[in-house]
């Protein structure tokens, strides 16, 4: 599980396009909180008004970095995406932060990214043969440089075609001009819904960052699909045939809130589903199921529940354990593991 | 449980006894991180090494206050307090935070107090004609002023003679001299376990503490007993006669986490028994059994489990959900309280 | 120049009534920014508005602490005094940042003192042996023990006897019931003035303060003084028989601001006058007069215009050195020293 | 003078080669320290270790940004640059903070820009139109991608090719591959020298930061000048024929400090030359020279000493007024002015 932590390309977005409404920063803000478990290193948000754009991003939580007095400074808003980051071990700095905000021959862009390319090396070598230069690690980068310069042919083709080159995971949510734009790569790897509100449209990772905006969830982006978003309504291009949903399964087992409902499946019920089918493949003699928390807590239901073994709670985290200390010698380092995880010893 | 939050009296305290430890000001900090979720509004600790106090005490999370730099200042201590407090509505300022550390006759003295006077105002009024003055609103500084007008007895009979005059609710941590004191008063209304470490003593409210400090559990410290420990050892002095236990059933309920033993019960198995005698008294034709997370899961089980009606999870709470937003108008605040506990709507 | 640092007794006081002003408390903030220069370490107001005390005190800069939101909370006030203290090497806590506030028999009292107790030790002691809790290392503390011990004689009987029993140099501004009160010791070592506005009164270390309060100056509080501020105007009350200025002379010569007026003479003149005094007496050959900045400024163009010797700037200190920089070798703390006060070497 | 405020290109740049000292990180910081007057809005520095380079940069005060905390995690450098940039009104962000750091081809470059380009946007639209994206509103930004597109010429032609296509004013410290780079306009229009230490070499806007630094002044980098600092020593290129010093008269009269050294002459002189002029050509009838603080002083002493009126302080400045407070009526905005600077109204 500890592995885990370290994955790189787990991330939040959202998008709002919602003209007539004033209150964009908090509820950008709101599916932020929404979408916090996806990423908790750094938080940020762009919103455009009268087509001149506005961001802030930074280190921390949401809640933290949005205070009364930044989301004042946010005010007004017609189109906004916002971005969470996770924390990996190593170096992070804000410059990591998104949304990345860049100026373009086309205006201004900006663009929020959950996944991870796999020619991004490749990609930042070719652009800086021809005289690109890089200011940050992320692949949003790559992405805006590769738009940039297929300006010409406008911003839809430049999209498409630089979709046409990266390859990886993405979902991405994108200003460019007046339009909100979606895109979700052709493996459908990271998860992006759209939802509707009154007034607008709504992009979200995750369902459950729906419900915090006040949208209602309308379908989810398709793999290969990109959404434009505007004046006009919603406007759906596929710019690649062969795709096949290959979702990334730590979605559903580890990433996603239990709650959320993904390519048509909820979280909750298909890891309750993923316990039943373990406890009919692998059963075992026991007095009770309990479960590693926060994410195996459905599978442990669903594995009582068919095997007939009684649930019930045997580790306990601290929810109030934010980082880990770092301790100088190994007897301490013992103790501040059980202040994360302990293994509650009771007798039945 | 609303109603909960703004009760005033749930705090969370620690002490340590151990002259040859270096990592005293870690080790209380790892107690208090442990007793977090008793007190989230503000955090102290007051250490005593070579007969010179140093404390140091703020408003915020444990970790938040506790940082490598501060640690590095406490470093070094023979005795440690350590309190959390609880984050209540209203008025809270650092000057209330404690352990609240006195210069009195007989030297210094420091003291963290989880409970409730039903008295203190009348005391302070008595004080007051005395010519006490009171710079904080906390009922450890009636609790000082009362031992510092009995220094003469003294600190064995001063403490004594305090704990007869106050009434209601109280376990305290002191520092007095070179002894590291406990008191529980005489109805055991908050809970205060001791424990050994190699080279000393642990207080602490919940026993889920002794476990990161690193200490294991002796006793429960008695209603009406005052508990000494110095380089002599533990010394246990009974100062009220006719205590009855009269524990506070929200310890059980709601304050306490579940994985901690108290006057002999375990927490999540209380809560679990209180969950199947409902189902006894009160059955129900249900599809489903689901908690109100965090404090109802253990209920919840025993109701299913006593029941037969499967349990599931049907409310999903935000752990990152720090503050609740203030919105300006009904709809968004509206969509803030999803926020913060969502109802899960599933297809079964 | 250095030893002088360490003075501790160097502090700047400020009250204000004005009842019906609704800017009391950016009036107190800029008559502590004027004051600034007193004291760097910490700075706090009290604020009396329909008989309930707020205060807020804090560790920096007055511009630092008293940002647009910490005024907002501090909104409204009938009665005001504020307080800025010296950065001494050594400990220093916000627990010994001023005004001092705390309740006692007749109500709520708030303190602010500059100077300094010769026999504060002996007070304590005397105060302790009665019962007396302290929670901080001021003098201030002993005082307000010692108005409250005499409570029963009314506020102003208990001020005076307190006054009385205190040996050595306080300038003090307290609140007390709907008083502003003004308390000058017998010597008159530290200064104090009054000053009018539209609404009422101001009282002030400086008459810098007063300017940019908007008040006009009236006079200076008397040595043995205590000025008694409230609705009925001002009352006057000679507590001591035998004053005789003894004024500190590092007031004229080192801590005040040149542009201030202090019993009777401006301290830019005083400044001047002893340069001319000093070249009188003795007279150097030189080619040209230079002053250690700030203090030594006008005492050098004094000695200039006596002299006949051309003034000129010859030391440049960095206005923008804030603390010193601890360096771990002695070349690196030998260019550190040179970053605070440079030499100035030049060709004529 | 206030319109001065809102000269967008004043900064000041420091940068040191200097592979075998350890102390490179804090030896940047008193340099820009020494510099804080040229810039107090921003600051930041760019290290090269074993061909790696960090660097941080944040909005506040070279002293409050470079924290203990923050220099140690900056240890080792063989090269460094750093920057300071002045504080404008209106929008203001950490992102156009400097040094720049860009990784492009030729690796990884960092630059300081004190200056303003004439014809940025031009070059903007004409890197823009071949698919250059913008991050930040800084002229730097600029200058890097110029640098990038010509990466094959090799970075010395490179450069040059960079400088002969911008106009305007620059003194830029560079870091590129094992180099530390200087670079003057052709007019010579913002200040840069040269010093030794015992190790390396040391450029800065300003003389004063040597002295800091631990290095003597070897001479100024010409107009139209670039040096190259490497292991082999310093080489010269002069990069443009018709350079001709253009000094911008500001940097005597207003930015500089007075203990400068530039271009041959000491700041203070020839501000007290000017003075001295004044007087010759304009005479006046008066009693007394006063000066407006800080920059007007060595002038007033000029006018005094050829003039035979005498000097004296008439105008005291608070050096503790850092920002200005926002007032919300009238007379407390003119209050708020008298905080900043105040007429010194004194009988003679």
């Amino acid at each position: 599980m500890f592995e885990l932590d370290k994955l790189k390309d787990e991330c939040g977005v959202v998008g709002i396009y919602a003209p007539k409404d004033d209150s964009m920063s908090q509820r950008l803000c709101f599916g932020l909180v929404a979408l916090q478990h996806r990423g908790q290193e750094s938080a940020g948000m762009a919103l455009l008004k009268d087509g001149k754009m506005k961001y802030y991003k930074e280190m921390g939580l949401v809640q933290e970095i949005f205070t009364k007095e930044v989301l004042g400074r946010l005010e007004g808003g017609d189109i906004g995406i916002g971005h969470v980051r996770y924390s990996t071990t190593g170096e992070s700095y804000v410059s990591n932060a998104q949304p990345l905000v860049v100026n373009y021959k086309g205006g201004s862009i900006a663009l929020a990214h959950n996944g991870n390319l796999v020619n991004a090396n490749m990609l930042r070598d070719e652009l800086e043969e021809q005289g690109s230069i890089f200011q940050t690690s992320i692949d949003s980068e790559v992405i805006a440089n590769l738009i940039a310069r297929n300006y010409s042919l406008g911003f839809k083709e430049a999209i498409i075609k630089s979709m046409e080159r990266i390859r990886g995971a993405y979902a991405l949510t994108i200003i460019c001009g007046d339009n909100l734009i979606g895109v979700r790569d052709p493996n459908g790897i990271r998860p992006l819904v759209m939802g509707k509100t009154e007034g607008g449209y709504v992009l979200a990772s995750e369902t459950v960052a729906l419900d915090v905006i006040g949208a209602e969830f309308i379908r989810d982006i398709a793999p290969g699909e990109m959404v434009i978003i505007n004046k006009d309504g919603v406007e759906s291009h596929m710019f690649s045939d062969n795709q096949r949903c290959a979702h990334c399964s730590f979605e559903y087992v580890y990433f996603a809130r239990p709650d959320s409902d993904m390519d048509g499946a909820n979280v909750y019920m298909t890891r309750r589903n993923a316990g039943r089918i373990l406890a009919k493949n692998h059963p075992v003699e026991a007095d009770m199921v309990i479960a590693v928390p926060d994410s195996g807590i459905a599978a442990a239901i669903g594995y009582a529940e068919e095997s007939g073994i009684p649930y019930g709670v045997g580790l306990i985290k601290n929810k109030y354990m934010g980082r880990t200390f770092i301790q100088p010698d190994q007897s301490m380092r013992e103790l501040a593991v059980r202040l994360k995880l302990k293994c509650f010893k009771r007798k039945h």
